[in-house]
């Protein structure tokens, strides 16, 4: 077993990791900003190294100084967290260039899954669905239309070079085709320069589901069932649960045997995350693999009694693991705490909390970096705090969320709490029948 | 369902009913003394009424005040809590009397449990084993060899009007016992004014295990496995956990059923507790019964995932249980944070709390009524926190708890925390392998 990690990150997965680590009896290396010297992980790990000023490229990006840090307090292992450097190839090469075993996937595993289009193509092959598309841009608007035929409507059409919703067109049938290609065409031109379009089919009134996968050394990988992350404003996720409420155990299987040969297929290591979108029927698509620990990892652990961080340790170590795979008998549910104004567009509400009385009780688990008294950065990420609840159902669930978050005080900066207890209240959240796009239409006032 | 409960008590464990209630949808009505306007349970309940000053007598044992409280806000039942009022048979009856409902056992039940001597004649006819004994008072010295030949030794003489090891004598082998029956007369006599003497069975290396059992109003009673609490000082619990090191599932099962048929034999309704002595060749011995919920409950709920006292609530409502008994799959422990001093004899240490930071992660639970800036008075009992870790094992917890202790950080008073943390590091503590006089060899220096 390793005798000293170091964290390559800050904030609460700092902190998380430097608490099973101690649990492990393992010896624990800080590295922090000096934006970062007053944070609890600097207190509670066994040493700590400043690795220069923010921004990030400077400190937490800085692969020299992070491996620095790594050969002056001899850490023969780096937990990377999630972010930063964790799924950087380069760097994962490097740790093991120098002999630091790396907690988390190799260069090879990275760059499998960091790039989309090979990740799909390797996907397809491994036999996990992946949304259909056309092969590279599309030469005309029949081909096109032969496309859309053959996968069904509806379909979409994206610009190459698009982003942020422009040079993109659903198109519901084929009488729509011309008239959408065309304003996607005019339009991707006008925005990017480059009027190039691919099709692909439209996934209806999606969730986002993702199913937690664990490998070892050994090609031997298991699934922890799924996490149901559709609540999200803009693509960040605010609030995940698991089991999800729509997913039957049929499909649960299938999805925890598709996620494990998708693992398998690039021979993965460690704890990973496929994520799929699950459309209104039922049929769920492969959009991308992330190759660490994901911030919503403790729902899981909750469900499953599994500390996720210790397994990744002791797979790095070379541990086999067990490859039972799981099914849930309880229900968690996390909300992202973080410093932001959710009536004001979420701005970033950094500063100084003057007064903080954390909740407590039966099904209620907190992880957090901050404390009374402690000046949130306006450098990194707003999220300060988790708030995971667990019980017998999801209604048990919900109530003990708003009660928990009622009980949470945080003063001297805003935070999402408001948001999150008008969510606990709102009827179609508390039926489980939504899509990632519920928040579209959300209410924002009144919080 | 009630509509709304009072809750006749203070300090966590009124906050701990709070928060159930919250999470059923019932309204809740604090009360509280002159010394504990600042409490969270005042805050957080729906409605406060002030019963009075200290000491208990005048506010939390005041039955007429709390009565009027309950009147006077249309509370349609009332949960005791733990201490106080929870034992009282009186109450219990003056509630049935004004059609409020006592969210614990009836008049009956408490009598039928409240006297040791009736209790473990109860439980002797119900079959479940109770310490061999003579029938009242020896008659002589011969009469008390015949019986201790029929018992087998070690027993024990002990004065009847005793107390506090005086009169008391513990004898090994017929050749000790004319010595000791003379000097233990001779002491009772000079001590109490009364040399009369009872004779037990001696339990040797005892372990205190109690098993928490559930019945509803229809006679069902299950079992929800046992809860260790040998760790004491001064017949106070510091420590409890759960499975028990010592106990093996036949055992559990043996123990579990005879607390069901004790339960039965009164018919009773709610949670409640059996305890008893198991000595060290796995004879269980009846105790007590404790007709409420206990301290260390949370340990049961986080193995077991109920919510005991939503159980309570819903047995007083009339629901039934499903019967079913439970076999632990998980570990859990629990320590009680007291503001005590335990370098000092565990001399109460009251005053203000001026800095608090709350441990968090995987498996942590805290259930405490203080805050940053909270005056823990010096009218109650001394705890103010219970720290409850769980894991997937006896190791697991803990390593956990030893982690969790040091991230605790209470500053302007003196508590229990140091102590914990020595215990986490004792070789015969993690062996398992402890008695309830173990605390009695403790070195309590050095912490």
């Amino acid at each position: 077993m390793f005798k000293k990690i170091l964290i390559a990150n800050r904030g609460e997965i700092a902190l998380r990791i430097i608490r099973t680590c101690r649990e492990m009896g393992i010896k624990t290396v800080a590295v922090y900003s000096t934006a970062d010297r007053d944070s609890l992980h600097v207190r509670f790990a066994d040493e700590a190294v400043c690795i220069g000023p923010p921004p990030s490229r400077q400190s937490y990006l800085n692969i020299p100084s992070i491996i620095s840090a790594a050969e002056v307090t001899s850490a023969d292992a780096i937990h990377p967290g999630y972010g930063f450097l964790s799924e950087n190839a380069e760097f994962s090469q490097i740790c093991a260039d120098y002999g630091i075993k790396f907690i988390g996937a190799t260069a090879d595993q990275i760059n499998a899954m960091g790039d989309k289009a090979t990740a799909k193509a390797t996907m397809k092959v491994a036999g996990v669905p992946v949304i259909p598309g056309s092969e590279g841009l599309l030469e005309s608007v029949e081909q096109g239309k032969r496309l859309a035929e053959e996968m069904g409507y509806p379909v979409i059409v994206k610009a190459t070079a698009g982003g942020g919703g422009r040079g993109m067109r659903i198109i519901r049938n084929e009488g729509e085709f011309d008239k959408a290609w065309n304003d996607a065409r005019v339009e991707a031109g006008a925005a990017f320069g480059n009027d190039g379009l691919y099709l692909e089919k439209f996934v209806e009134e999606p969730r986002h589901i993702e199913i937690q996968i664990v490998g070892d050394q050994y090609g031997k990988v298991c699934h922890l069932s799924e996490r149901d992350c559709s609540i999200q404003r803009r693509h960040q996720k605010l609030v995940e649960e698991t089991p999800s409420p729509i997913i039957s155990p049929e499909l649960r299987e299938q999805m925890g045997q598709a996620a494990i040969k998708g693992a398998q297929a690039i021979r993965y290591e460690g704890a990973g995350t496929i994520e799929f979108l699950v459309d209104k029927y039922g049929k769920f698509y492969f959009m991308e693999m992330n190759t660490r620990i994901q911030v919503e990892h403790p729902i899981t652990e909750e469900v499953t009694d599994f500390d996720l961080i210790k397994e990744q340790i002791k797979v790095a170590a070379g541990v086999p693991i067990s490859g039972r795979n799981y099914t849930p008998k309880l229900y968690s549910m996390e909300c992202r705490i973080n410093a932001e104004d959710p009536a004001n567009g979420f701005r970033p509400s950094p500063g100084k909390i003057t007064n903080l009385h954390i909740p407590g009780g039966h099904g209620v688990r907190i992880d957090s970096h901050v404390y009374a008294g402690y000046t949130i950065p306006p450098n990194y990420d707003s999220m300060i705090a988790k708030l995971i609840v667990s019980g017998q159902s999801r209604e048990e669930v919900i109530t003990r969320m708003k009660r928990a978050l009622q009980e949470f005080v945080i003063e001297g900066i805003k935070t999402t709490i408001p948001f999150h207890i008008k969510l606990m209240d709102d009827e179609r959240f508390k039926s489980g029948d939504f899509t990632t796009r519920f928040l579209e239409d959300f209410d924002f006032s009144n919080l």
